[in-house]
């Protein structure tokens, strides 16, 4: 199976392209974020260098969130177009769970964060069964003191991933002790190519056209409009904003 | 610290551009072997998305060998002549060794492996030990069934890396029992992003023009001319293949 796999979720681009378990070719760039400017460019260079057209694709794997508002809008619009296109399979992961693909350890746990700001994270707690990140407790937008509350590690590793994760160092040494791995500045990053390879083990969606980010937390129009409606429930989001 | 560090010693060609330990760029492909062709113009890419220049560079890490030939003149020719155009550092690290930096479990062995044909191998023996693989049986060119006589893994778990690990399975599970791990499809590539985290820790070379790869074994103008020359044995190569 001929597979696109791409996550621009946070200030990384990641793009890949895979034949069955092959990786043909993947780039990486954590510079810029003008993922909107560069995603197509690159998808279409490296198709180039690996000698394949979209139409020898046959599935895109997407991080579909979450992460930056923009940055996976572009990751899921790009994603669905090209499903839509081409008559092709899309899969949907987390874009945390993504990242938790970079640990191997069976057995261990593995919390990715993205750091949301005024010690919010999104976050989400994975076990590493089989060789995979298996959910344990569902990726939330929430406090970090909170988030770490919640959680049972029975004394197993923890790994924290992500280049947003030693933000936290003194809280996770705090209630992990020694327990708590950090990983260095390779693993902490997304990789399409595991994205890709974990991807093709999954169902794809049913409609493509109902697929959207996980978003995790409410934009901040539909928090500016909460706020300015308290008690207030609209159903329909162009409702809300207006 | 600006690094650029690139691996183009087998099919793989992996090249990462690094500011310290944070990667900027990295691109990976495993599909063509034009490694003249194309590692120039992705190196030259790759500057160009991270704005930066060649000037911009402080030290090249170069995976030295073994590996094909071809390969390993290609990435060391490039690196030499641009450490020596540039006027900044040049780091060689072993090929195997790149490999080998996929594994991080503290502890274990490591066996990087690259298949020569005709049951032989280059391969090396390294343990993980403070998160980086070190040397525990020198890198070599061997018959695959003497190398794995040599090798007393005291029960340790082995990872055997590479694309073509999976050519010695039976031998390494005759060998290891279940105590051999093959790593999945993207542990197996050489990764430059990691090559130029590694090499960053590492003495430049003192003479960049004495610097010559790793080949550990005879070309094959030097196994011809032994052939016909049998108990011979000259000091200049010029001189042997005539």
């Amino acid at each position: 199976m001929k597979v696109l796999s791409l996550d621009t979720s946070n200030r990384q681009l990641t793009v890949a392209i895979l034949d069955d378990d092959q990786i043909l070719a993947t780039e990486t760039t954590t510079v810029h974020q003008k993922h909107a400017e560069y995603l197509l460019p690159i998808i279409d260079e490296l198709m180039t260098k690996v000698d394949l057209t979209p139409s020898d694709l046959q599935r895109v794997v997407v991080a579909d969130g979450p992460g930056s508002y923009t940055g996976i809008r572009i990751a899921t619009a790009t994603a669905k177009t090209l499903a839509y296109t081409l008559g092709i399979e899309l899969v949907g992961v987390s874009s945390l769970q993504t990242l938790a693909l970079n640990i191997k350890q069976e057995g261990s746990l593995v919390m990715p964060i993205f750091d949301a700001r005024n010690n919010n994270v999104f976050s989400g707690l994975y076990e590493i069964k089989n060789g995979v990140p298996e959910n344990v407790l569902e990726d939330c937008h929430t406090d970090f003191d909170k988030w770490l509350d919640r959680i049972d590690s029975k004394d197993k590793t923890v790994y924290a991933v992500g280049t947003d994760a030693p933000h936290f160092e003194d809280a996770l040494k705090k209630k992990f002790g020694d327990k708590v791995i950090f990983t260095d500045s390779f693993d902490s990053l997304p990789q399409a190519a595991r994205l890709g390879l974990y991807g093709q083990t999954l169902s794809p969606v049913e409609d493509i056209h109902a697929f959207v980010p996980r978003y995790l937390r409410l934009t901040k129009a539909e928090a500016d409009w909460k706020q300015n409606h308290p008690g207030e429930e609209v159903t329909s989001y162009v409702e809300k904003v207006n």
